[in-house]
């Protein structure tokens, strides 16, 4: 019987497949772009190092290729967060997920921080920016803020965490995230959403995308539980 | 009674007073710089974002202003690490700690990762540069051949962790990497070396410098024990 709500189509572009992970080899990564286009999930989100390499690899499909900005600590300088995405965009990449200046945010120098995202927005041009809270490290107050310095700054998505800091994603902080924004924002979760069920309640909670790992067990368990499209 | 083999100088400028924790506030930072210059460590290691802050705060004292290029996955590409370094440098940064690619060094591609480091040696100019192996991701083959590369590309210090992977510094590893390098490359510990007795244990098996937060305990109980010079 078929899912009521999400297609399996609906599930896998809404998966971020993550290779981040610093110790991945490039076989490793490989591996991953192979799961990205046999699930035809809705980007890679891979290493700088590796946009020019993923990009190659996925030529073709309809995978996009997303990578990270000053990550996970966001304590690049602007300059360095804007030849970055340049960088990023020249090799290849259509999706930037860049971390926020925590230290500036938690300091209360808020106009600081939303030149730094305006700026790696610009430098994007035409590509999907996606600014990451780090919400292990804020207040409640602070995330809300963050959210709306980053719709003020012109990026498109909202995002609960980088993975890498000591918390993740929790249903509570996305429902925050989604009334902190306007409706047309949208959120990404990352960082501990590992199963069908979980990821499931994630998309009921507000989100667009999640970051995965676990993404071929994901979409398994879903065609075993509802079939395919 | 005086310590037989380290003075209280000598303890404090083998610290690089780590100020790197993603949601450090300004002030924290500021409260950093003061407890780097009452104590008179080696350097203080900063945020990219926070060179200029720091650089102010420390001027014309004897503390080096040392900050992380590519940190900590060692992810990014030579070319945004090179603007990275380039950037700390002109904003005051006498001292650059960079990660090398990890992911390269574990996929056997060594001359890429020697490049890396290479390119980044030249962008800091006569300033001195560190190499962060992180060491928790790494085979003991990895870890010969890392400082091998580190040498090879003209750097000055192996350095053990970011102190944000799994492990940190091991006795082992420095007599390890002690072995793997000529006499005149110089080697740093970081992450975990938090009391005084295990910095005077690294010293002995052959560190110059040690990553700390720890400071201000670790030297207080210095002139506890051993008296101040």
């Amino acid at each position: 019987m078929a899912h009521p709500k999400y297609s399996m189509k609906q599930i896998a572009k809404t998966i971020d497949h993550s290779l981040l992970k610093p110790e991945m080899t490039r076989d490793e990564v490989k591996t991953g772009c192979e799961i990205a286009k046999k699930y035809d999930v809705a980007s890679v989100c891979c290493k700088p190092a590796d946009v020019k390499f993923c990009a190659d690899l996925l030529k073709g499909t309809d995978v996009e290729i997303g990578t990270v900005v000053g990550f996970p600590h966001g304590s690049s300088t602007t300059e360095t967060k804007v030849f970055e995405t340049k960088q990023a965009v020249a090799d290849g990449a259509t999706e930037i997920d860049v971390v926020l200046n925590i230290g500036l945010l938690k300091s209360g120098l808020n106009q600081q921080v939303q030149d730094d995202i305006a700026a790696v927005v610009k430098a994007a041009g035409d590509k999907t920016v996606k600014v990451i809270l780090e919400n292990a490290y804020l207040t409640e107050a602070e995330k809300v803020t963050a959210c709306k310095l980053t719709e003020a700054a012109g990026a498109h998505y909202v995002k609960t965490s980088t993975g890498y800091a000591p918390t993740g994603a929790t249903i509570a902080d996305i429902k925050l995230m989604r009334s902190s924004v306007s409706p047309k924002m949208k959120i990404k979760s990352a960082g501990g959403v590992r199963t069908l069920d979980a990821l499931i309640e994630y998309l009921d909670a507000g989100i667009s995308r999640s970051g995965a790992t676990t993404t071929a067990i994901m979409i398994d368990e879903y065609v075993e539980r509802f079939g395919r499209d």
